[in-house]
Order: C-alpha cells, then structure tokens, then sequence
C-alpha cells in the first residue's frame, strides 16, 4: 500500500469532482472537466481588479484568482493588501458570478476568508507547514494545494494526505514548478509529474505555468503542454499592465495574450472530451 | 548577442528545416512539420527488429531508431551489438523506405556509420565530448543533439554550437529529461525548456519521452504534452515485449500502445497545422 | 546594498556573539567559540533523556536538543511527546545546568515553550513560514534557524532578516544539508556554503551533520569538516539504541561514537584558536 | 555485492597507495599520506609557469598542475596550448622535480602525453566518455577521475570500474563539486560524498574546492574541511595574476594566499596523523 492511502487512486473508484456553486451555476473540477483559473498576482486595486475580471469571465475563466497575503521572500517586498483586498475580491466575485481564490498563509485568517473566499489556496512554501494544514482539515472547503517547490511526489500526496486525513476530501493539487540547476527559466514545470500525479492519485491536478516559468512567452505553451499531459485545467497570472504589476510582472499574460490562451486550452481540452 | 551566435533565432531569419531523402521521398524536421521517430532502445537480433520496423512504418513512424553502441552506467552491462547490429538496420531501412538514426559514442566509428545511418544521434552523456563535437562539426550529415542531463538550456545551445561553428548545420535538438531530486521518474522532462529552446533557437527540438520519464505509462501523456508545448516531434522507444528487452524495457512502449501513440499524436499535430 | 540588510556583515563590525546563562555559567555561540549542541531527534522517555543528558554533559556538550514537536512528512508517523516532553527537558536541564533547544513549529506554542525553552528552532520545513518567523521577531529569545533544505543562501539570510526586521537580533544559523540528485545520503551539506555564510554575515554559522547526511557514520567527519570551514560549532543526534529510535535512528551517533566525535571537534577548534 | 566490485573496498584487505617516482623521491597518494596538487587552471607562458613552479614547489605543492587542453563550454573561448605547453610542463617538472598532472580530453593525445605526464586528468565532462575510459584502462599510468558535475556517487565509481576493470588499477578519485540549484557558489562540494567514498572504496580520494567552489575565498575553507573530512590531498588553481587569467581568475589564489594554505594544511593532515 502507498504511504498516503486517502489521496491513492486504489482507493477509490471514482475520481474525486469538486462542484463551487456560484450564482449562476456551478463549476467542477475534476477528471472530464477543463478549468480555467485567471487573476493577477495580487489584488492592487478596486478598479483595475473589477474590470480585470470582467474581461477575464467573458473571455473563459472559470475561477478568478487574487492574492491578499503575498508570502514574499524579502521582508522588505509588497507583501500584498490584506484584508482590504479581500471586499474588492467580493464584489468581483458578485458582478461575475466567478468563484474566487486566493492564498492563506496564517490560520489566523481562516474566520475572514472562510465565508469569502471559495477555494482556499496552499502556498509551495507551506505546503509542509504542518500547522496549518491541520487547521485546513478540519473544514469542510476546497484547499488548493500547490507542490513545495523541491518537494517529491510523494512529499506532495503525504500533504495533501494530512488535509484529507483531518476530515477534508476536497483537495485540489496543483504543480507550479520544481527549483532545479536550469536558471533561464524561474522553475522547471514537471510535467512528467502531473501525468504521475494523474495516474496515482484520484484528487484533480491543476498546473500554474505562471510561476512555473516564470516567462509570460511560456505561460500558453506550457499550459497546453499541462492540458495535453491530463491537467484537469490551469491556473494563470493576467495582468492589465503586466510591465506596472507590483509583483510578478514578467510572468502575467497581458489581456490579448489571455484570449488567445484561453481559446487554445478550449480547443485542445474539446479534442481530449473534456467539458469545457 | 547570445554566446550561441550560430544556434539563436535572431541570425537566421528561416527556421532550419532539415530534410531526408529516401527511396520513397522525404522526412522533413523542424517548423511546421510533426516528426515520430520509434524502435527499440537496442537492436537485439534481426528478425525481431525487422518485423518491428514494418509494424511501425504502417502505424505511422517517420523515422526508425535503433542502437548500436549503449552507453552504460556499469561496464558490465549489455553494451549493444555493435557494427553487427549495422547489416540489421540497413536490411531495416530498406525494407521499409524510413530513414534510420543511431548513436555514435567514437569518432572512430564515422568511417563506418556514415553511408549507413542517415542520422547520426550524440548521447547526453558525450553533450559536452568536445572531441566527438568537432569531428561531427566537420560532416554533411544531421546530427541529433540530446541535451546533456544536467545540462543548462544556455550548454546545449553552446554544444549545437560546436557543431554548427564546424560548419554542419543540420542540427536537431533533442530535450531527453534532465536530472531532479525526484525519484519517482527517471528524468524530468523541462518542457518550459523546449518551449523556450524554440523560442531562442532556429533548430529543430524534438523530445524524448521515454528517457525523460523512465515509465512507459507516461511516456504518451508526456509525448503529446511535448508536440502541444511546440516540439517538432517526438522520440519514443518501443519493443516487442518490454519485459525482455536488454534494457531500458520499463519504459518502452509495447505495440498497441504505440499504435495509440501515434495516433493521439496525429491527431494533436493537425490541431496545431503541422503536417504530418 | 545586500538585500538582506540586517543579517550581512557590512553593518556590523562585531559579530554576533550570542551569551546563554545558565546556572553555572555561560554558553556563547558565535565567532571565536566552539558549541556542541547534542542530543536525541525526539525526547520519548524520562528515564532515558534524564541518563543520556548526563552523558552528554560529562562528555562535553555544551547544549541540550531534544524534539517535542516532530514536523514529519507522513500524518501517520510519530510526531513527538509535544508538551508532555516539556517537563523531561526542564529536568534535564535542572539536573546538567545546560541550556536546552527544541523546534517550535507553531507560534500557538510560543506561550508554553518561551520560559522553558533557552533557543527556539525554525526547522528546514518553516524556514519560510513568514507567520511563524514574524512572531518570532517580537521575542527577546535566540532562534536557531535551520536552511531551508532547497532553500539558497540569500532565501536563507532574508528569512533571517525577517527575525532580525521584527526586531529579535539573537538568530543563530544552521545548515543541515541541501537536496540535490544524490541519493546515498539524506541531504548534501553545502560547506562552501557555510564558508560563504560566515563570509558574508555577522550571524553566528552551525551545522547539523546528522541530517545533513542521514547517515551515523558520515556524521563525524563532516562535523569535522564543519568546524575546519568556519562553522561556529555543530548539532548532532545521538541516542542510547539508535537502533530503537522512534526516528532518525540510522543518523543518530551512539555514546561511544559521541565521546570520538566530541574529543576530535574540541582537538580541532583548538588548533582553530576557538575557546572550546 | 556493490555494482562497483572492483572499487569497492570490500575486494581489497588494504587500500591503494599510488606511488609516483621523481628524480628526487617519491610522492605517495591514498590513505594515511596528504598531498596538495597545484597550479594555474591553464599553462598560458614559459616565464610565468616555471616562476610559479618554483614558488610552489617551495611552499609545500607535491604535484604541478596545469592544463593544456581546456573543455570550454563555449567554441569561442580559449581552449588552451595544447601540446605547445608540453615542453613547458616538462621543463618545469625538470627544474622542480614535482611529478606533473593534465588533463587529457581525447585518446589521440595518449600517444603524445603518456611519456611526459605523469598523472593523466580525466574532466568532469568526460567522467561517462566511454570511449576515454577505456583506453585510460589499458595503460599503466595513474588516472585522476574528477567526479561529473552531476553523476551520483555510484555513477562516479562505476565510472573509475571501467578503467579498472580494463586492467588499470591506479585510479585516483576526485570530488569537484556538483550541480544544485545554488547560484551564489559555482558547484556545491559534496563533502559528506567525499566521506562516504573514503568508506566505500580503497582509492585515493582528493577534492578540488577551486572549481568545488569558483570563489577564491572560499578555497582554503573548503580544502581545510576536505582534510578534516578524510581526503588524502587537495588540488588547487593558483595563478600569479589571478585578474589576468584566461581562465578561471575568479577561483585561484594568489601567491600569498596559497602560502597559508599550504600550511594550514599541513597543520591539519599532521593532527590528522598523515605524512605530509
């Protein structure tokens, strides 16, 4: 037996569908369905978020994305808006009718986020804060679980076994790149993994070619390379005015290189049956 | 300028796209064109690796590969047959009109490969075998590069320079997985590299799904993951019955599977208006 | 500048001496002394932590470890006595008169553990838990911050500055090996990189060869080599039984081999001019 | 059995000691003796080979290093004299008596460099050049293998197998530093690898801390924690100017810094009980 027996595929028949009621219907994540999670890093303002998200809604994203808590490895870097983002988060969230995620970091802030937020994401650098993913367990909401970046595959199952074992089965994983010795790129996508994961786990598997590259130029190939591999979707980092982002300019689609990402992942997910 | 004056994007204003003749026409590699190399990791005798060409000539196998000489961690391991195995591949080539490529590990093995193998394959342990570079330099034949395991993108791209500053220009690069601290794969395929690779380079990139996963199961997820991130093509090996293979059996596709390989692949390439 | 202000060494003339009081004297950690921290991976019984502690004294340690809080990577493993083991640790000390260290992994914990414990340790796993580290900056209490196993040594000097920002200056560092491709040991300890850390900051600078190795043989000569490279001295495992250890058994040195390492290091940072 | 059997110490009651003979005596490499190999990365000119020559003999070097053919990453870059700077190394052997080491990239060389050199380098970009090693097996002539800049430790000494298993039994290992993801060092030594072959084998074990680092600083550090670790010797780039390398500058030590080495060195191979 695998040593993380809730997240092993021999377990279970079926593959785990994660349903978000929105307003105007639901989204699913999971094995046959394509999901599209669109945003910018951070949430920096009302105005450019709100209209951001609607142009990402009517161009196919199916979740929106925003970071409020910026783990950064500086001290001294924009750490993010907090909780103020988080009513600009809500009121996107209400004139779209898109689900939304966003990063917890302290489980001091599980009270605030829990109503707001849908999906509660899991950092790469507290995918083994122990602490945390205990708290995370015990509720009964969508944990977005990105890989620790040197973690192994089985480094990554074990974590999410820790969520699944507290009493949460709704975990979703997500690749977002390995640190190797390459560094003309930010991280090396594994995309060997995420079919692995794929192939040993019956949990969804997202991949965020974002971080995963760390190069905008390299975000679409890279999310169809995930698309093609069995992703069960991706996440990406959209940005208005990439060159003025407060953090992570260099790796955010600008809204023209969004529509066309968007367009192929539809296509490519249509030849692989997938309900897009 | 890049250190690889030769090998980058910005001194060519073409794609090379490299060409093939056979007695039936030609395989054409690079831009716009969708390439699937297959065969065995070692030829082992002739009747198997014969009626295993003609199988993957109908089943859509441009190019046929085969080894010769094995590079082995151990030197008591299986090292291949040798010039023996030369009359096999031949025999190979002509019964089935596919070009045919092997690698060479000696410069003093040119004399005899040369008029027989219409590609000549550089192994990633000799990415950086100067010597080995500069006689191929000197050739008009297509040599396929394989990325050192733990070479840089920048490395590779230095090495094809090798070559090309000998003045042989017909240059495909093949990405084959690089070395991680994972241990659940054998190598990690860096598909953010081939995507960047085609991004910095006029050369063909082909990618090597076997190696670069070490796990047959994930050898077609990874194969079609490589032609949706902008590979040229793709590498596989595949034998009779993998269970007996001399080596690299665990990750070597078996007939039906490569049967469904090639088609997914097809299927893959005309999405993105390769010609296949 | 260096990003990391506080911790690089062009701010300060002085290094950072650290001073523990004890009941019996001083323990200083930092340029010009020679520390031995010792002790089991986790505190699992009184009688054998009380006897083992006596040992340990007698043989020349000069600090007390023992885990009550065990990050591990499964759910399923043991993770430590937790404040039970507290009341052990604070005998041990009693009866030594030495200073006693032991992982925090939640800041819930700080309450608790900020009397008993003399230094608190960040473990690899939270080197970037910025929650954690940021209540860790409001203490008056050394912090022994462990690398982060994939973490670099800018990530690790600016997750020190994140202590050092919040206004707690006594943050002593550790390296404990970094994951690379290699898998005969647990972890490669970087000891040019202990080299460079004491070059570039003022902090003092340990190593802990028992999971930098992984291994109980390999412990004496990188401890060895630790020292001869700068390091202000080392954390090592021992235990009565490796053999029984509830973890890290096969890294843990038994007191035979404890008594040879302690008399080589104090040889050692003698003809290194460190006050032993 | 290890897959390494004619390395492996188990095979051998006592380990190897490589004797090399000069006009004036003899230097001894392996277990219980400590030597210390240096010069500059590249022999650039006669003046500034044989003055440094004399000045290391003088201060303690055993064995002169010096290249002649430089593996580049790059085609542009200088690729050394080649066998023009032969004569200067042997003459520089004449007026010191040191034994001489160099590096020999091609078999073609053997002929030209079997008589004059006395300790053949193989580099770390053709530690799995099979073709070399096996040639290298059928000479008597002692083999420096370095280490690849990322094969495994098993790797490494299946690599030293194949020269001996072709019948050349003085094979010299030496650890270079491999590849991780640190960008603020060039290579990270593998001190703990270094510890663990003296373990698993009877060959000479050195290390290289000038490419093991690529920081002059750092050498002396690094090579003291290499004596420390058990290597029997250290090899170390020295240059004259190092600001006017053609190679290397970064990481050799200048006159006066090799001066201390030396003797910090010795101080330490003596409470180490080896001859110096």
């Amino acid at each position: 037996m695998k040593p993380y027996k809730l997240a092993a595929k021999e377990d279970k028949k079926h593959n785990t569908i994660i349903s978000i009621s929105t307003d105007t219907g639901k989204v699913m994540i999971g094995q046959g369905y394509h999901v599209l999670i669109a945003g910018p890093c951070a949430v920096e303002s009302a105005d450019d978020f709100l209209q951001l998200a609607l142009f990402l809604k009517e161009e196919g994203a199916h979740i929106l994305r925003g970071g409020l808590f910026k783990p950064r490895t500086s001290p001294y870097s924009f750490r993010g808006l907090g909780m103020e983002g988080l009513d600009i988060m809500l009121e996107a969230r209400r004139i779209t009718g898109l689900p939304i995620i966003s990063e917890i970091m302290d489980y001091r802030d599980i009270e605030l986020m829990y109503d707001a937020i849908d999906i509660l994401q899991v950092g790469s650098r507290n995918m083994q804060n122990y602490s945390l993913l205990d708290e995370l367990g015990k509720l009964k909401k969508p944990v977005l679980l990105k890989r620790g970046f040197s973690a192994t595959i089985e480094e990554w199952l074990l974590a999410a076994e820790y969520i699944l074992d507290g009493g949460n089965n709704e975990v979703i994983l997500c690749e977002r790149g390995i640190r190797t010795f390459e560094t003309y790129t930010r991280n090396t996508v594994d995309i060997g993994g995420v079919a692995l994961v794929k192939h040993l786990s019956h949990l969804p598997v997202l991949v965020d070619p974002s971080h995963g590259t760390g190069r905008w130029e390299l975000v679409t190939p890279v999310a169809k390379a995930a698309i093609a591999a069995g992703a069960d979707g991706v996440m990406v980092e959209v940005h208005q005015e990439p060159d003025k982002a407060l953090s992570d300019g260099r790796q955010s689609l600008n809204k023209d290189n969004f529509k066309l990402l968007s367009r192929s992942l539809r296509e490519l997910a249509l030849l692989e049956n997938r309900i897009v």
